[in-house]
């Protein structure tokens, strides 16, 4: 594609390629479950500026929580308790779950919605284990609820626009790739659920932070792992539970295409993804926490583009919301999810034996 | 460092921060080795316009190319073919000697430099394997001459002002880095020693591309390799002989500091090194083929640092000469070199065995 060309191909990207239902169409109405700062201060207010959703119920540990929530939000009918949650009540008042809590918790929550017969939207990653995972899987094939996975980077349009150019071969064959998404959560203090794997699952920088190297590169690429090796450490005594402040992994993807990628829940913020092809290189920088672009060399001709810096979670709520209206299935369902906890579950592995872990693939 | 100290610290810097000698010193006599292009077109310009050097003899394996290129060259008195050069022919003409041959033939002309009592500038890297670069090593201190590798990366004002920063502790500790340096040499054609074992050594993108990843990680660093894990493949009918027409290893520096690294002889053009620690973000791109500056962030600020484009290999030459004008021993040591050796074996040894493989560091 020549420099004109691949102008006038960017020109034509429209942030919302996805969406099917009118404006109009809609609400799906949401239980938000799980009531931490990420879902009061990031979700509810992405679902109260969507297009498509709407806050009715919310649900939390703490009654008294769940009441100030509800109390504070306009449309919001219902302040539950998990164990009101999971015994139905107010399930007349919600259509879809969206699932916000520690990782350990996310299964038994996913199993209640789907035995009441709502759509899931379940935050990454899916869960503590690819055991439990694999259960996730099971309980929204059996019930046949329609399920997600929250990969915000999905409906990120410096994401969908790299994926387009890839699959355009404007780099050609894409070779290898780097990754990093680090950041410091010690500000946040010693008491976190992301530092007990008992809540948190096989580690921390990896589980929270890796999988967006991982899923990334696996949506951009069109390509799932096949083989994992890694090293991790930690030093940091708030660390001591987990095997990863620090972490770095090449992950094989399918076609011998390297990704390799770091992560740390302890350094500087910082998030880049880098792929070379035959003919070209794209660079998404800054790519996770949020992204405003990214650069693409093709041809002899760099060029930076600019996409609009959307509410990541907006968008992610209403393309769930508009494949429920339209009847689809979502690009993140479990089974896409699981490949993910299955290859940090092999990065995990891979550290402790020192060796290179092959990753089971069904597809 | 604030932003202002910072940025009056960078204002500080000297490209030739190393240089001890007036400029009036030397000349330091050069007996080319091996006139490949890089020595043509790369290595005998800068010394032309190098401060310090002189080419006064030009070696060859072909009588006729050594003396086409002593008759289009003023300061050259001597053409040799490499068997004069072994026997000792024109050794009053020279007083150094640059080895730019297939990395399987470094060791001999070596040998032969330092029996005749001459120092020795040995191009990366410093050999096709470890064992012999070992021998490489055993011949300098033997015969006590003044040897260094050719890492241009060295006199980069680029990758020393990083270094500087690094050492200031600008990015506080530093916790992982991203480094790459990959090219395509089919448009050279097939007919290349960088694509046969017996002339390269252990593979080509590892041995000749990665190599600036991990030595010049060392150097900014100011730490060396101590395991290493990695992953390479060779699909191109041209690349069938070697294992590793692009690679990926992740190479553990002292302090458990990871840095993951990529190489490809057949991919887009393109390098870069990357460094996070846990205050800050240094990053050099283009780094490797030519470099011109960086970006540093630090304390929430984020700098362009312009550096001057200098002709590396003059630098290099200069640096080297004025070394041995000033009798001081160069920074990278045969002794430094074979550390580059041990580590890209041990690279390979990983691939093959699918294991992390320990590198023995003497120091």
């Amino acid at each position: 594609m020549d420099p004109d060309g691949l102008q006038s191909y960017l020109d034509s990207f429209s942030n919302r390629d996805w969406q099917q239902s009118d404006d109009g169409a809609g609400p799906i109405r949401f239980a938000m479950v799980g009531l931490g700062w990420w879902t009061r201060d990031k979700a509810m207010p992405a679902v109260d500026n969507s297009t498509f959703c709407e806050t009715t119920v919310v649900v939390s540990g703490s009654k008294e929580k769940a009441e100030d929530v509800a109390a504070g939000t306009e449309t919001v009918e219902a302040g539950l308790t998990y164990e009101e949650f999971h015994d139905g009540a107010a399930v007349e008042a919600y259509d879809a779950v969206y699932v916000c809590t520690p990782n350990a918790r996310h299964l038994e929550l996913v199993e209640s919605a789907a035995e009441h017969g709502k759509a899931v939207l379940c935050e990454k990653p899916m869960e503590a284990t690819k055991e439990r995972a694999e259960r996730m899987v099971e309980t929204c094939s059996d019930e046949d609820v329609t399920a997600m996975i929250a990969y915000r980077m999905h409906t990120e349009p410096a994401a969908r626009r790299a994926r387009e150019l890839v699959r355009e071969g404007v780099i050609g064959e894409p070779i290898h790739v780097h990754a990093d998404m680090s950041q410091d959560i010690l500000g946040w203090g010693p008491d976190q659920w992301r530092l007990d794997p008992d809540l948190a699952g096989y580690g921390t920088s990896v589980m929270d932070l890796g999988i967006y190297s991982i899923n990334t590169t696996r949506f951009v690429l069109d390509r799932d792992p096949v083989a994992a090796q890694s090293m991790m450490h930690s030093d940091h005594e708030h660390f001591s539970d987990v095997p990863d402040e620090v972490a770095a992994f090449t992950v094989a993807l399918e076609d011998e295409i390297y990704a390799t990628c770091t992560a740390s829940q302890h350094a500087h913020i910082n998030s880049h993804l880098r792929i070379v092809g035959s003919d070209g290189v794209i660079t998404i920088e800054p790519a996770f926490h949020t992204a405003s672009g990214f650069e693409v060399t093709s041809a002899g001709t760099t060029i930076e583009v600019d996409t609009e810096q959307v509410d990541q979670m907006e968008e992610e709520f209403d393309y769930f919301a508009d494949c429920l209206l339209d009847g689809r299935e979502p690009h993140a369902t479990p089974e896409h999810g699981l490949v993910d906890m299955r290859t940090i579950a092999a990065i995990h592995e891979a550290s402790e034996a020192g060796e290179t872990i092959e990753i089971e693939l069904e597809r």
